[in-house]
């Protein structure tokens, strides 16, 4: 008798199945890239996946205004230019974006504080999609909150286009840090933090409706009530509590600019990472992509580290991100 | 019977022999430079180090933006042009730029508020390199802090990149001054300022985890628990309170444009003197270079120091302190 397995369930649309795709992506480095010849370099410079975008975070953070989907000709021809996966971002709880980026067959769908948010109290909710998403945080609240709702990846958020790592070396600290003491908390205060973390929900219900007390039974994130945001938070931080890292794969995003940022994010535990303007805003975008793959993979060995960062010309303009006003700071988007 | 030294061990990386080679640059001068042309002038008026830069301060100040590490290439080929120690720089907390600048072989390496802060909680831990460090402090806590993460030599930090003397004395005043108060205090006041220089570990991890209280036993430094962070401070005040000094080599950075500041400096008790800025933007480099080698050696002679003064042109344009923006005062990097 021959198996009978039903491989569209195998293949679509699982937890395991969406956190297993993320997985594979795991010691590698995704580029940004804007048209066919940027995802050529960046496939030729090893790179395990491309973001397809019209605009790069430095342009987008430039140019201000909305930023929003890309226009599907352009992440259509970024998918037949190259083998590797490709992603590319919906604004955050845009749902119509990122069902349409579904159908078009994206392999990861970024719901990015790099567009302009579309909803104002929820993000996307993540497990009615069959494509895995990945979402950013800058602490383990937003983590906790986004692995619950159905990232199956998650990256800092640092803060995307200004070549400055400072941010996502705080985003990293603050996520390890908490995952950390989660040992010296007992369940009582393990529950009280689930409950802390579920605090930006029930926020958002009670601004509806601020003459309402939140019940157990209320609704807070769509059709979920509050007793149940908690309850599933709680498994989450007791996932992570036990695992003593997230469920989900962890990359580092937002201001890599250098090999030697790669390598330092890899030395405090990210999975990979992610570098959106830092190789098609600097001099030489080829040989940069290549020294950050190269620095990724053999972030251990500063021998290699050096080596591949001899001469690779201007790194991109940097901005410190003291000079940024508070209004135009893209991490403080999302919650 | 022959000898059986260890030759590998005298040679490496002990705190012992960190702090003895900063030692050697004692009563010198330590000149920026940007290209070997330059480095082998430094040589030739007397620098006892020069520190390979890609930009000096003032350039770095002046175009803003993120400063980082040199390409690897630029500090190859200062070290191939001159026979002194060669210093390079890294950002603060940086510790892939620091692991690749100590491959290169650099004889020590500069975390320095000079390029901007890679890591917002974190200093690199020092004592994991084989490479001496040298850092910035403005007044004892800092400085207390970075010789206990294994600094082999301080600096004040000053206002780099202004050619304005100002903030270099505030430090050294700072420093002096509460060396010399440690004196009057007693076992119980010097723990209590051990646990108050402290603090900024504490806040790093409480901002990960707010609810936390902090115990004995929490990490607050990498994988140092607050008690050990505790002690460890106190042994490093109770080793200034009792040699009256910093137990590493102490010069005078930032602001320093001309023989006399140098000589000022020296005459405050400072152990040599770095100059960035102010000798390869001053009309008469050669001249200058040499004139602050001489006002530091004899800076007890005023005639020595008047003579050198004389004929030297113009030194570099400088800046009011409270001119700048407060976001772009380098001194308020790191804690």
């Amino acid at each position: 008798m021959a198996f009978s397995i039903d491989m569209s369930k195998l293949k679509h649309g699982t937890e395991l199945v969406k956190r297993g795709f993320a997985r594979m992506q795991k010691g590698g480095v995704i580029m940004d890239v804007t048209n066919k010849e940027q995802a050529v370099i960046a496939e030729e410079a090893g790179a395990v996946a491309v973001m397809a975008l019209e605009r790069v975070p430095a342009d987008i953070r430039a140019q201000g205004g909305v930023a929003r989907m890309a226009d599907p000709n352009k992440i259509i021809e970024i998918m037949d230019a190259v083998t590797i996966p490709v992603m590319a971002k919906c604004r955050i709880g845009h749902i119509a974006e990122a069902e349409a980026l579904e159908t078009l067959g994206v392999d990861m769908i970024d719901e990015s504080e790099v567009l302009t948010p579309a909803d104002p109290f929820y993000h996307v909710d993540k497990r009615k999609f069959t494509v895995p998403f990945v979402c950013g945080c800058r602490e383990l609240g937003e983590a906790t909150r986004r692995i619950w709702e159905g990232a199956a990846m998650m990256r800092t958020k640092g803060e995307a286009g200004t070549g400055n790592v400072v941010e996502a070396v705080r985003h990293q600290r603050m996520v390890a840090g908490a995952v950390f003491k989660l040992k010296t908390l007992d369940a009582d205060a393990i529950r009280e933090l689930a409950a802390e973390y579920s605090k930006s929900y029930v926020n958002s219900t009670l601004s509806f409706f601020p003459s309402q007390k939140i019940v157990k039974t209320t609704p807070v994130f769509h059709e979920y009530t509050y007793g149940q945001v908690v309850d599933g938070l709680l498994d989450t931080l007791n996932q992570i509590k036990k695992m003593q890292r997230l469920p989900v794969i962890n990359f580092a995003a937002g201001g890599i600019a250098t090999p030697a940022d790669a390598a330092m994010m890899m030395k405090l535990g990210m999975d990979g990472v992610f570098v959106g303007s830092g190789i098609f805003k600097s001099t030489n975008p080829k040989q940069r992509a290549k020294a950050i793959v190269e620095a990724v993979a053999h972030y251990d060995n500063p021998k290699v580290v050096a080596e591949v960062s001899k001469g690779l010309g201007e790194a991109m303009a940097g901005i410190e991100i003291k000079t940024i006003p508070e209004q135009q700071r893209l991490q403080e988007r999302g919650w």
